[in-house]
């Protein structure tokens, strides 16, 4: 883990990523926020992912890790949540409206469970298959799954200009992190006007440009 | 959808549900919160989910389903906190507290995005692939699949004496939910003393044994 220091209480935030993962969502949502965090590169090339120093840190063996002075966090919707909630100044979520922060909730959590999923099953099949004919009939399918969820996406949850409408939220960096994978997913993006365009006012906001830059060089 | 009437502002919460789905977490949760609510069961024998009735109010054809008097919410996570946020005189989650609230919401997303999703390769695969063959493959991984994602949960997730620690939360209900599918999915629940011990105490409360026995009757 390039630049990793051994964690202890009291460090800046630190977020634990690798490059075209789902950490680039957190990776955007504290550029927005404006907060002081350090960038730690995971190296899934030699696997540093399941080696004992970073199971340390996140026994799932996945990125996004956030470190807090407070603990350890996973998960792309409960970092999203915290960056919101630490920095309310930058209002990623509404405050104090269960409703309007349960929708966010929701799009968030149909992203992780449903949409990054179907997206799994190209290159992470092995997870729930062993036979390599059974992998290949999911890697098959993934153009058709990965299209139905941003169809759906697209008609039914995108409200526009931003995924929640006028505000712009934690859902839109992770949309826009899971939307990047299209292409190499097989879906037709000319089919998805809204998600494209969102897409495209995403990369005009600095803190995304920046991101993808500290991520990609 | 028995029970239902035209949803409409100003409706009083109304939980849609099938029988021995997730749904039963948020069920549970409103229980604890004793909140008042409407119980409208979803008929999955005749597919009534996929059908355009239901499709208005979930265009997902998924369980849970939450009408407030605010709009629809969706997605088990999302409801969890939605009910925490609503009914916070019953302590489900802890107030203004950003760390504390993102690891109640890291364990949800777990569940929902990778131990649900485990699970859900047993009697879903068809979501994943076509080839019956491929699907048979899917199906028999599940015993091990959902074997280690529990596994995880016992070592490094159950504090005890619920999953949070000393306090009651919204992980708990999500949780038992979940473990109620383990014998089924061809796990070995001896194995996973602190989850068993966790069932036993959750099935000792009043909300959910009432939350059980109006779903099955």
């Amino acid at each position: 883990m390039a630049g990793a220091r051994p964690y202890g209480k009291g460090t800046m935030l630190k977020l634990y990523y690798a490059p075209n993962t789902c950490a680039l969502a957190t990776h955007i949502a504290l550029e927005e926020a404006g907060a002081e965090y350090e960038l730690v590169r995971v190296d899934f090339a030699s696997e540093e992912q399941r080696k004992p120093a970073y199971l340390a840190l996140n026994p799932k063996g996945r990125v996004p890790t956030l470190a807090t002075e407070d603990g350890l966090l996973s998960e792309t919707p409960a970092l999203l949540a915290y960056v919101a909630h630490r920095f309310p100044a930058a209002r990623l979520a509404p405050p104090d409206d269960p409703f309007a922060f349960a929708r966010i909730q929701a799009f968030n959590s149909y992203l992780c469970s449903t949409v990054h999923v179907a997206h799994a099953h190209r290159m992470r099949g092995y997870r729930w298959a062993d036979d390599p004919a059974a992998i290949a009939e999911m890697q098959r399918k993934v153009p058709e799954t990965v299209a139905a969820c941003f169809d759906l996406i697209e008609r039914e949850m995108l409200a526009g200009p931003w995924v929640m409408g006028a505000d712009y939220t934690i859902c839109d960096p992770y949309l826009f992190t899971l939307a990047q994978w299209l292409e190499a997913d097989g879906v037709d993006v000319a089919k998805l006007p809204k998600v494209a365009d969102h897409r495209r006012r995403m990369r005009e906001r600095p803190a995304v440009a920046k991101a993808i830059k500290a991520e990609i060089g």
